[in-house]
């Protein structure tokens, strides 16, 4: 029998945001596969409900991985694949794999021969880079900067010289209730004509895009505790 | 009387795929907005017509940016938006401003303190870091590599560097008519361990993600021809 296919879907980044997240091709999907690989079941079954899952919630193959990681790997979650079911993959919020542990269930997927379809949903990052105005034509996302004030500061200006030497757009993230540090810090840190934007609550009704040289920030500084953020650097 | 809104309206990827590209909100945003800026007039009023506009085409007014950018400037563009108007972004395929020209005119509008949001569709880079299993916490879009073969070698061989000492996910494109000899160029250059996600077609019938080993990908080696692709490099 061949094998089934992994569908990779992309859950909303914020709350009663559905109309603007969900494709009607995302929906069909949802209600034609009864098993999943999620990173969080109760997130996961909430999403399925908002994404129009007609199926009975108790009909649902859960596979959590944030749960099998910490202990017998994830040899069991291929087992309806391997026997000709879809598979949907989902993360906590945003694209599967994309700044979150999801990437090594799709990596085992190819190297299995297991067909693998992306849908097109809601990534924080992308949304972020087409509002900023920075170059689309080249950019790096980097995660996390260092936790550490002096190795954060330093890491700021080699993000600026990579900026200025490539031409490129330098996009990072930080946990929500460490933003205002970590902005104070590119406040202190960088050029005054190195460009900055902030992209936080995106998709929700308080969605807030705003880009700045630090000079125009320094003036007016936002409150972002707590606000899923992106921030993005460009210096040229 | 307060500025209109920038929103940046993605555009889908292949043709007869509105199901899988459209979100709900982009078809009320829509029908929402009288006046475009636009990188091609004719795809973008096919686009509309695709994503549910039910205003009359006539009606519409519609800014041409590829053909400005050749005279003019783009200071008319914003009028309607001083004046109160939203007006709508729009590229020939995937995203605003990611891989094409429209990033100018965002900048412009955050300069002048226009409102700028971002919709939720497809961009092929995007959907093919998810479905790479690549590392999809630190990433790096490059664009397109040289066409000069000295320099295209020795630039494949950086990016398998950068990738190895960044941990790093190296995406990268080509014009599609020159997709077979890059790929060549890859298998030849790359070291044999080196895993290598060809991603094509995204979204239509013909759709083909495949991560491979470059030893994998010399043993059997897919025909690109003229087909849109996405080529992702990881090494570690």
């Amino acid at each position: 029998m061949p094998y089934g296919t992994l569908y990779l879907i992309p859950v909303p980044l914020a709350e009663d945001t559905s109309a603007k997240s969900f494709t009607p091709f995302l929906t069909d999907t949802v209600n034609s596969i009864k098993e999943y690989i999620v990173e969080n079941e109760k997130t996961a079954r909430r999403f399925l409900r908002e994404a129009g899952l007609k199926t009975p919630q108790s009909e649902l193959i859960i596979h959590d991985y944030s749960k099998h990681n910490r202990g017998t790997g994830t040899g069991d979650f291929f087992k309806g694949l391997q026997a000709g079911s879809d598979v949907g993959l989902m993360s906590e919020a945003g694209c599967p794999g994309i700044a979150d542990p999801g990437a090594e269930i799709v990596e085992k997927a190819h190297r299995m021969g297991i067909k693998v379809v992306p849908l097109v949903g809601p990534s924080s990052i992308l949304l972020a880079l087409m509002a900023s105005g920075f170059n689309g034509q080249s950019f790096t996302f980097h995660g996390y900067l260092p936790i550490d004030k002096a190795d954060r500061s330093k890491r700021i200006r080699e993000l600026e010289n990579l900026s200025e030497r490539n031409d490129q757009t330098q996009i990072f993230i930080e946990t929500p209730f460490r933003n205002n540090p970590l902005l104070e810090e590119l406040l202190k840190t960088a050029h005054q004509k190195t460009r900055l934007c902030i992209a936080c609550d995106l998709t929700s009704a308080t969605e807030y895009v705003q880009t700045k040289t630090i000079a125009e920030w320094q003036k007016r500084i936002p409150e972002l505790h707590k606000r899923p953020a992106i921030f993005l650097l460009y210096h040229k």
